[in-house]
């Protein structure tokens, strides 16, 4: 495990206890300041680093970057050169940044210009996002659509606990934190109605689900090992995939979700590498029955990365209305990337996949409003006394991610969105 | 219409009667020889002439265009510049062609710089793809699929006449004619079987599709009105959505086709504008029921290009087993762009949006191996005397498309692409 997880490490920038951002994280994000130009940083305590001036004056001196690596829109220029120096980047951040470490924190002109404020930053997408899968690999989310929707008594269905099911969603409509969410227009028909009508979506949800973002490509025709899948893997980031209910159940079959899914997917913004997520690798639950040899793995490919999700009404208090665990995940992020590619399908920098609606056992973390005020039947109580089964106008959905271990805490910051009203022209 | 489509236009340069490119087409592409680096080309005849050497040599001399448009890898920044740039690119090569200017036509120096023969040139992919569509709006395909795997009776779902169903498929793995195709590996399940197995698909399938690729982007929440859809398209190729059957047949349920679709898919290297189909136009099948009031449309949406797909055996004679034709869409471009961007689903340039099969009325139009063997019960018969009903290792699968009037063919060339065996790792 690389020396910058170390839980003894301390940084003399000053980072309080429940920040998701110590010396041991260290995630990649692209920001702008009024004073900056876009560019890559990485967040530590309440600041973010500026690479660029850090390269500009020789901090990564023996690692090779180009030039403009840090100056670029999108991380993916810089994850494509490789884990070798990604984490040499990383490691030398950690040094930098190290309590005993003089150079950066005696200078006040310098750590002025290499630590912006948060405060003062916009954050934008870290990558430029080519293909975007979406799986569906939470066995208590897939059992709660299959109950509600199918048959209680044969809520999987058959191909379910053989592969990770996934299907392929729209990557221009994937933004990040803090862009609100316009109500979708579409087609929906009631059950009893003759015919479908057209209108705002009243059925608007959001999923809690992680995203990996891929560093390493793959020719087509080749495929990724499950055991070796995680050199694959940059990073991951908390994901909303907004979702409309009913359009997708009027749209849906026989060819799966479509505009339903298409009108946005919100992303938190600074990627967490999964070199900074090593120390929480849990084993996955049990599968059953044994998975076909493709699929099959050694050692542990879960994360331990506590979720939550808060609604907040317009002009309310937040409601965390739903606590969950990457943990739960039936099917890991290895052998996900290992069944995308199985086919020879190949992949690229700044591809995402995400993980499905991560539900937990208990009611109280299921990833879904269609789940937690079970379809309608349970509505969820904010703290104004009101009450949701699906979202309206002028909420706000904010996820947030954390591990935590040996008194290290590392997060993902947030995602959160507030939700604008349909476009009026219809 | 544009005085570039005028039936009496010649060229002095020789387009032999049954060629695809005679001077009213003009269609674009990216090309790469021993001698010039991959750069921008537009056929005609049997040539291609070198954008980059016109421009350098002022043939665009009033028309606004960056030094390196045409040196570009894609012609997605070409196409950026917008359709009052592109098309009089367009116009000004067919002055510059026309028998009676004489500029570059008594030049040989010249003309032997900026006309490349077909044979010396490796077609290269025209545009970077952003995201993949994928619609399944053909009648005749859809009603042939309900009646094999679902009932005769009631052959479409209940939402098929009331929007264009559709899915987001894989852009990765979209080739330029002439790469083979790997057949895949997948996980299958027979119908008598316990569980699933791993192995090379048995079922490996082209799909005849034609694919639009849009010019003009839109921001987010923004939609596309159905009569205006056309100013988004730059142009149009024919489209193989390779498929393997058996595996789509186990993982498709309950969200649509995935690793079936995403090892390949072939298109034609040539874009034949939209502007260059313009005089091909005719309506499409009335529909019924009514359309809600975002798909109706005014005027003649639907496209009359011949479309037919050849089987070669390795080394035998190809085989025309399938004869079509566009126009027989019930959905048009125009309506699916419309619904594409209804719920505010932002579109880029270079995306690309595949008709779905297309399937003509009578047996012999049938766009895929699945109907013209009717699920394996009609074996297709070559020349060679063997049978199909799948595709085997060596078969070599050809597409041509091509609309033709007033003594004018407008073709696309052809996809062409040979099947190779599955890795054999596995």
């Amino acid at each position: 495990m690389s020396k910058a997880n170390d839980p003894k490490l301390k940084s003399w920038v000053s980072v309080s206890k429940d920040s998701d951002f110590p010396i041991q994280n260290l995630p990649f994000g692209i920001f702008e300041t009024s004073y900056l130009n876009i560019r890559v940083g990485v967040a530590i305590g309440e600041y973010i680093i500026d690479l660029d001036y850090l390269l500009v004056n020789d901090f990564f001196k023996d690692i090779e970057l180009p030039n403009d690596v840090f100056t670029s829109t999108y991380l993916n220029d810089f994850i494509a050169l490789g884990k070798s120096t990604t984490n040499a980047v990383r490691e030398r951040l950690s040094e930098i940044l190290q309590e005993d470490n003089e150079v950066l924190r005696d200078s006040e002109e310098m750590r002025e210009r290499a630590l912006i404020p948060m405060e003062d930053a916009t954050m934008h997408m870290p990558v430029k996002v080519g293909d975007y899968t979406d799986f569906y690999s939470s066995i208590e989310h897939a059992t709660n659509v299959g109950t509600m929707f199918r048959d209680p008594d044969n809520a999987l269905l058959p191909n379910w606990r053989h592969l990770p099911v996934g299907y392929h969603g729209r990557a221009s409509t994937i933004i990040p934190s803090g862009i609100p969410v316009q109500r979708p227009l579409g087609q929906t028909k009631a059950p009893d109605a003759d015919k479908p009508s057209f209108g705002p979506s009243k059925r608007m949800d959001f999923e809690l689900e992680m995203a990996f973002i891929t560093g390493k490509p793959t020719k087509m025709g080749d495929s990724v090992d499950v055991n070796e899948a995680t050199d694959h893997i940059f990073g991951m980031v908390v994901f909303n995939d907004w979702s409309a209910r009913d359009i997708q159940v009027w749209e849906y079959q026989p060819l799966g979700p479509f505009l339903a899914k298409s009108f946005a997917s919100s992303i938190s913004p600074w990627v967490v590498t999964i070199e900074a997520l090593e120390p929480f690798r849990v084993a996955q639950p049990q599968q059953e029955p044994e998975v076909l040899p493709y699929l099959k793995f050694e050692g542990n490919h879960n994360f331990d990365i506590n979720l939550e999700v808060d609604i907040t009404p317009e002009d309310g208090k937040p409601k965390t209305v739903c606590h969950s665990n990457f943990k739960h995940m039936y099917w890991s992020v290895n052998q996900q990337l290992a069944h995308q590619t199985v086919n020879g399908c190949s992949i690229n920098v700044g591809d995402m996949y995400a993980s499905g609606t991560i539900s937990g056992p208990t009611e109280d973390s299921y990833g879904s409003m269609l789940e937690l005020a079970w379809k309608g039947t349970r509505p969820v109580k904010l703290d104004d006394g009101s009450e949701r089964v699906f979202l309206l106008d002028g909420d706000t959905v904010t996820m947030r991610g954390w591990s935590e271990k040996d008194g290290v805490r590392i997060g993902f910051g947030e995602v959160t969105s507030k939700i604008l009203p349909a476009r009026e022209d219809q």
